[in-house]
């Protein structure tokens, strides 16, 4: 059981950013990433849809056999957790629980802004789950409908980046915000960009981290850590493998194995 | 017969100004819109992928019945026109044809650029359009990846929108060309933001006009034009139908009938 892999996916290449950052903490755990560029991107979509596309994906990736699957994508997470965690039959671990955790320990003025799509705004699910920390802190929501596209297509604009993203920042600086969590998997991409606008006092949290502590007290927990060898990574795209490796290696740094194509019927 | 809709389809919004136009050259004809939302966009897909979308709303329009179906997505003629008219019932048109036609009769100095996605591009279907009617143009093909998605998010970053269509139109203008065609029928929607951007003396071609000529041309030979009443609008979306029409309203510039929510199994 402890040999099998980690089942992750996400929308697209966005949550690469969790896959590179669980094989840093996990290095002997085996990976298997399946990114929907069929249908991506998901930030824009229905909850029903939203569902129904992160079912397949979450039933496919059962079967591998997983012994744990990873929604490295916000907006399903958001939309999609509790359906996943009633019908798939390993544990289905979100996004955003482990980032609110995470925002809530740094900040200092009770402060917090959430940069995520408009699905995930709409769902409130960052908002809820900061408040069921601490019921007095002040949330600033901000949807970023076109940063997933920019990312997706590589960042290809910079000089019109860094004006959207001065526009998506405007209400988040104006609230005070010491602590920013970036609650989508693909914004780290441009982290860099994002902190050069903001005060250098403000904290962004990126859940990668908080999602690799989270899963490896998971293992650790129920006897299930890869203790030997070194993790294989498998990885598996719903459309077009060559434009899905180009921009991956662009995001995870290094070379990458090659990228199977898997189509589902969602 | 002749009392049939004529289907029309797009992977959004963008075949609204075809929707529009036609609508505007034969008031008596019923339409039928599909917007495929849940899948949205097409231009950075594969031909396999897009076809597959296609074919599914094809089939579904086939089956209202409709007399004729219009490819309103420069996409999904690209890739797929030769298989939808294999395996569909009824006559469909693409709009990359007409399009191609009239950029030819418009240029002057035999110098034509295409605005696309990417998928276009690579389909050199416009490029071997323009071929067919004469060897010797000069064409100049420029993919716009990230086009669809700020139009499909509503232009909300007009700022950094001219300089992502600055960035575009650099090798266009280097080129010289007289005639740019709008390859792709969301471009349409900042046709104006385009034009602002180049000497007075380029024609801009939206394929929306040509496409409806073709149509009123095809329904006479076929002895189908509706000769009475006023035509009826029927809208569905794969996704989303609230979204859909608070966008769809800015692009047709008027009120719209109820959007349907219909979702397909491609």
């Amino acid at each position: 059981m402890h040999k099998r892999p980690i089942g992750i996916f996400d929308s697209g290449l966005g949550g690469l950013t969790i896959l590179k950052t669980l094989n840093q903490t996990l290095p002997r755990e085996n990976l298997i990433y399946f990114g929907d560029t069929m249908n991506v991107p998901y930030g824009s979509k229905s909850k029903q849809t939203v569902t129904r596309f992160s079912l397949a994906i979450a039933r496919f990736l059962e079967q591998q056999p997983v012994k744990l699957i990873v929604v490295a994508c916000n907006t399903a997470s958001a939309l999609a957790l509790p359906q996943l965690q009633k019908q798939i039959s390993v544990p289905v671990l979100g996004v955003i629980e482990p980032g609110a955790q995470k925002a809530f320990e740094q900040t200092r003025n009770g402060k917090i802004a959430v940069l995520a799509t408009e699905a995930t705004v709409r769902s409130l699910s960052y908002k809820k789950a900061l408040q069921k920390l601490n019921k007095k802190l002040s949330i600033t929501q901000q949807a970023c409908p076109v940063f997933v596209p920019l990312i997706e297509e590589g960042w290809l604009h910079p000089a019109a980046g860094e004006q959207i993203i001065a526009d998506y920042l405007r209400p988040i600086i104006k609230s005070g915000a010491d602590t920013v969590i970036l609650g989508c998997t693909h914004y780290p991409v441009i982290k860099h960009r994002i902190a050069r606008q903001l005060d250098k006092k403000v904290r962004l949290v990126d859940s990668a981290e908080a999602v690799a502590e989270k899963v490896k007290n998971y293992l650790i927990q129920n006897n299930l850590l890869n203790t030997a060898g070194r993790g294989k990574l498998t990885l598996y795209a719903s459309d077009d493998p060559t434009r899905f490796k180009k921009l991956a290696k662009h995001i995870v740094g290094r070379e990458l194995p090659r990228v199977q194509l898997k189509k589902l019927n969602p």
